[in-house]
């Protein structure tokens, strides 16, 4: 469908994450120029992010090259820049690194990052869960604080060992899952001469229940499984500030550790606040039942920047991959319609259900009808069906290989830390 | 063998390459304290960085948790220390980050840094390749330097996919067949719009050829192998300076390159100068047969930092992991003895011939007495030896299938950046 002067339409993509490559991919055999711009160059399987900051596996099985994945794709463009300014009325979007592009489609699928609901301190010393660079940034303090704890025994009492986690959901459930495991399987190994009831790891959630989303017997089951490794779980307590080496929390108790990890919420790419329509929770965008923005037929918005009602239900969807994937791959099919002259299609979110893991051989799963499963069983099906969603065969290959080693004999590879700054 | 207040005698092993790994395990079952300090808390089997830095391999293949390997060792403990100070008369060394360690036996197995000869600039701008964040560094800038050049097609003219890389021993050849590889096999199908032959490597030798230790029919055959793959070689040429985007040649020329590779020379790690003996060439300390250093006998120096001559040969032994590795068991073994009230043996190299790869099914292979073997047979018997290396079984495994994976299919894995600070 080459306009006038012969040149083919523009469809421009911004994001590389699962809703950004859903759309990429369906419009393969599309007669248009995609366009993929990224702030990265890599596509990062996020809900694998935990596993890689507690070294169950490695970068290349949470990151792919984004160009990798488009080798088969001669209508596709991949570049990395970061956008800086969307121009709804000249269809342009500008770039810090890069000429602006112009397009004739624009697919929003930017993300989101941490929200700390202004808790004081949370800015320069919590450790947020939601990039590639956060994992490693996490990954390589824990270290830190165990080496210098090895070093210096009295910082042990001074709480350089504890990690507080903060928010009950699958984020923070995950993240203090993993580290329970590495700290029992791994670091009581490692490090031999530290007593290991001094290295308390604790879970702090403003609700009455971890893992709300799901069925109460799930919740029952994840507050048995972490109570008996040990975790220390704080209910209806909220983080008031955080320093260096304490958490306090509103209840007046303050915690001794030189670690908080953040799970517990995110807000919209900034660049939501241009689109021009009155943003909804977690400062998202919202979009009509085909993923289109208002007054803009030519914007799609889909993952975890967009507020996105399901077609049949009603109901405004979660920030899950699974949503974000789907949604990107239809708003992929939307274009590909409207190219070829054809009519938009309403998006219908295919629940297959929601799973979470605790730690190894320990996993939750709930299923769209209200059916759960727990345990060994929910454990091997998480592993499937992440392993499935992951890009290429290669990955998937070396995603499963180290899983299954780590979740089976309570091994560990690359624990190392790169590079070696002071913190 | 406790002394009259009953604490063992403390063995004090400064550095984890091979050397200090050697001599650790070596005392595994000797009835002292074993304390092993690194500044990392990682093993790195520098022999194959360039597979690292080239994207070959994962970090986890060549970077091994110094923990693990001694948890089967009761009498060894690792810390993560920086050394400051060696005291010879106190026998005690300092650190920067713990109190300082009083030592009975010590072993000095710290290595060596990259030496730029005084060349300007270099220290700013080159890419030394000795450490793993050397390689990882080096890693990162090349695809930074690609994805300018993809936004921005005017820096191809201005050297950005240039790469020179200085010195033609192994590191030099190596570090540019790797980089040859990736450019021909990986680079062209990513960034398709980028015209290859602007993506020019380029090797410079002071000497007449590359490869010098190696017997003159390698030499040719190394130089035709390049040759074929389209990388410049210089000979007899040397670098003057060398600025963020330009390197100068003593001749005149001047290359439009932003990357520039330093691999032609290293010097001993600065503590050498502190143990009062006069170091020899690369500021190393000269060590007796049995690899003790002059005046202290309970003072052993191992590996990079030493200057160790056979005892069967007479001559100094090259700057090789092999040769670090027997030394490092042989003085581990001598202070078994010496614990043991025997008396120590000289070390004697047994040389099982010197290797190097160019690339994928290219490789060069010194046998001691004059034979050698090239290209694909050389490149397997290269792998099976380096594997062979590898400290443990899963290592092992891992790198061959990395390893396997990229010299038979052509395709590479974890090529992403994970830190975009800007350069």
């Amino acid at each position: 469908m080459a306009d006038a002067d012969g040149k083919r339409p523009v469809v421009l993509i911004l994001g590389g994450g699962f809703g950004g490559l859903g759309a990429a991919r369906k419009l393969k055999h599309a007669d248009a120029d995609v366009v993929l711009v990224d702030d990265h160059d890599f596509h990062t399987f996020q809900p694998m992010l935990y596993q890689l900051a507690t070294d169950v596996i490695e970068t290349s099985a949470v990151a792919h090259p984004l160009r990798d994945l488009f080798h088969d794709q001669p209508n596709a463009r991949i570049h990395q820049a970061t956008a800086t300014a969307i121009d709804l009325e000249r269809r342009r979007v500008e770039f810090e690194q890069m000429d602006a592009i112009d397009y004739d489609y624009l697919v929003i699928g930017l993300g989101a990052q941490v929200n700390y609901f202004g808790v004081e301190g949370a800015d320069e010393h919590a450790f947020p869960m939601y990039t590639l660079n956060d994992a490693v940034r996490l990954k390589e303090h824990v270290l830190r604080r165990w080496e210098a704890a090895d070093r210096d025994p009295s910082l042990i009492d001074d709480g350089a060992l504890r990690v507080v986690v903060v928010g009950g959901g699958p984020t923070g459930v995950e993240s203090i899952g993993a580290l329970s495991e590495l700290y029992r399987s791994v670091f009581s190994k490692d490090y031999p001469g530290v007593p290991m009831d001094q290295a308390q790891l604790t879970i702090v959630e403003a609700g009455p229940t971890l893992f709300s989303m799901f069925d109460s017997k799930l919740q029952d089951y994840t507050h048995e499984t972490l109570g008996n490794w040990g975790v220390e779980i704080l209910l209806g307590e909220v983080v008031e500030s955080v320093a260096r080496t304490r958490v306090k929390l509103k209840s007046g108790t303050e915690l001794r550790a030189h670690t908080l990890v953040w799970g517990a919420g995110l807000q919209a790419h900034p660049l939501a606040d241009e689109i021009g329509v009155e943003l909804v929770r977690g400062r998202r965008i919202p979009v009509r039942p085909d993923l289109r923005i208002a007054d803009h037929p030519e914007v799609f918005a889909v993952g975890d920047i967009a507020a996105i009602t399901d077609a049949k239900s009603g109901e405004v969807l979660p920030q899950l991959g699974s949503v974000a994937l789907q949604a990107g791959e239809h708003a992929g099919e939307n274009i590909a319609a409207l190219l070829a002259g054809k009519a938009t299609e309403p998006f219908e979110y295919r629940d297959k259900g929601t799973m979470a893991t605790i730690g190894p051989g320990a996993a939750v799963i709930q299923f769209p009808r209200g059916r759960t499963m727990k345990g060994k069983a929910a454990f091997l099906a998480w592993g499937a069906v992440h392993l499935a969603l992951l890009s290429t065969g290669e990955d998937r290959t070396k995603a499963m290989l180290d899983w299954t080693w780590a979740g089976f004999t309570h091994d560990r590879e690359g624990r190392i830390l790169v590079d070696d700054d002071a913190d």
